[in-house]
């Protein structure tokens, strides 16, 4: 099948098609998300080899499972939760299979992805696609999730007044989740045409920290850049809460005496659930249409991760 | 008066007593502590210049009050809440007066502290001591408040597995601030003099990383160094808790990808309650007698700032 392989860069080649293991479903790809996480692999990033990508579409085209549920599943139309976890250790117990420390993870540790014609993963962790979302829609719900995820860890409510730095793929999903529960979101960013996205949804954009304004209640880092992280800091009120939704190469110098002394809360934040994204998609609470900056044939890979690191695209997809 | 100044370092020197603004209270103290905090003032922290001290016992002589007010005062032996607040902003509105971007601080930021014979504070800043409670217990207030403060911010349960990193002042209260709350404590420390006091109490005590294991929901970091921040990191399960007790010079690298991926809450945590410590102390629930190290006349306060950098001692008070 043909496949994007990273191994000291990228390349597009043929590898044989994965075949599930027993508890697997092999899922043909029909569309595939490039997400930040994608290009700083791409980048060496974990030292991954192997093929990435974590956000997609599918049809289960087999099971390694008995014939009565394969036949349940052949055919359907799913998305996946990336964290395959062993289901046996503490964090599995506690619900948390995504933090499970044996696990592999779809396209970014010790799994091929979805940046190829076919991948497999546990029937578990597959979502049914309702059948009224479209493919287009439908590849966003595990960065919908990522941003759902943030309501699972910070209590918001209606009066809580949001900042979000960063007007990217992350940052317009973040205010636009964050938006559902209260009024108040402010989105920083850089650039107006992105920014321009929100305005319909009542968001107040900015494009400065003076603009911004300060004293907020919660701040969400999603520019992925060490200056994103301390102008998010610089807006909180004391006692704030920020949210780190990036991750970054190596350490990164934080502030402790302002953090200490102002008593700030810092929560990283990674993946979501997949079942809290998937209704907001299909009741059309959240449209991520106006994200999609450009579909790719995969043979175009290499053009299409080009095309991701444009400062003015949001959402490349990728068409096996 | 007699009082300790900081100005390019510490000296002893006779300055005019201050004298109460409407609303303060004259204070001679009768005891006061020494805290990393003073420490860190003395070489230079924030470009401090005044008199330090910011924990203390003491007996209101005076008070710039009407006189029916000033007569219920006198004569009362008290310790206070150190922050001065503005009582009008937004923070003071959210009852966070430790949290006023006017304040000053006794002893820290723009008013005199407690090591010297007299000291001013407003009357809303001063808890009476109750009389059972002898001035070497009660002199802990402010310190105990700050390791209660742990529990207002962060939920704490009896079955919370807690790790504090640090044997010192600060360690030894968290510990025993914990303690109250849940069965499992452990506190890892490089003194075995001082992880001795805590066995009594039923606290798991551990001289290296491996000791102490693994998989905490919390850990309290303690020790002000770097090193001590990388364990308590180290030793949390994910979406683990880390409290910073401990203010820093300048920033300090910290790994944010493991925050990120492991979801791990931080902490930053400063100043508490009086009101939630002194009746700890009066009713015998957290005992910090054995952590007095030694008592000093406040002629000799250079020897007592020399003794409490000395990794073996704990508290260090001084007398006027």
């Amino acid at each position: 099948m043909r496949a994007l392989f990273i191994d000291n860069g990228l390349r597009l080649t043929d590898i044989p098609a994965p075949s599930p293991s027993p508890g697997e479903a092999l899922v043909r790809v029909t569309l595939a998300g490039i997400c930040g996480t994608d290009l700083e692999l791409g980048r060496g990033y974990m030292g991954f080899r192997g093929v990435p990508g974590h956000e997609f579409v599918g049809v289960v085209e087999d099971a390694s499972v008995p014939e009565d549920q394969r036949r349940l599943w052949l055919g359907r139309r799913v998305t996946g939760e990336i964290n395959i976890a062993c289901g046996r250790c503490a964090s599995c117990a506690r619900g948390l299979g995504r933090h499970c420390p044996t696990r592999t993870v779809l396209g970014i540790l010790g799994k091929d992805g979805a940046h190829a014609e076919r991948l497999t993963l546990p029937l578990r962790n597959l979502h049914v696609i309702p059948d009224a979302l479209d493919d287009l829609d439908a590849v966003f719900a595990e960065t919908l999730a990522a941003a759902c995820e943030i309501l699972e860890q910070v209590r918001v409510q209606g009066s809580t007044r949001v900042v979000v730095v960063g007007d990217g793929r992350l940052g317009q999903l973040a205010a636009r989740v964050l938006r559902t529960v209260t009024r108040s979101v402010t989105v920083l960013g850089r650039h107006r045409s992105k920014l321009a996205l929100l305005a319909p949804l009542d968001v107040r954009i900015a494009l400065s920290a003076e603009d911004a304004g300060g004293g907020f209640d919660l701040a969400v880092e999603a520019t992925g850049s060490p200056a994103g992280l301390d102008a998010a800091l610089g807006l909180l009120r004391p006692r704030g809460t920020l949210v780190l939704k990036s991750t970054y190469h190596g350490g990164r110098p934080l502030p402790i005496s302002r953090i200490v002394v102002d008593e700030i809360t810092l929560v990283g934040s990674r993946c979501g659930r997949i079942e809290a994204a998937l209704p907001l998609l299909a009741s059309g609470e959240i449209n991520v249409r106006d994200l999609v900056s450009d579909v790719f044939p995969l043979d175009e890979a290499a053009r299409a991760y080009e095309r991701a690191t444009d400062g003015e695209a949001l959402k490349v997809l990728l068409k096996p």
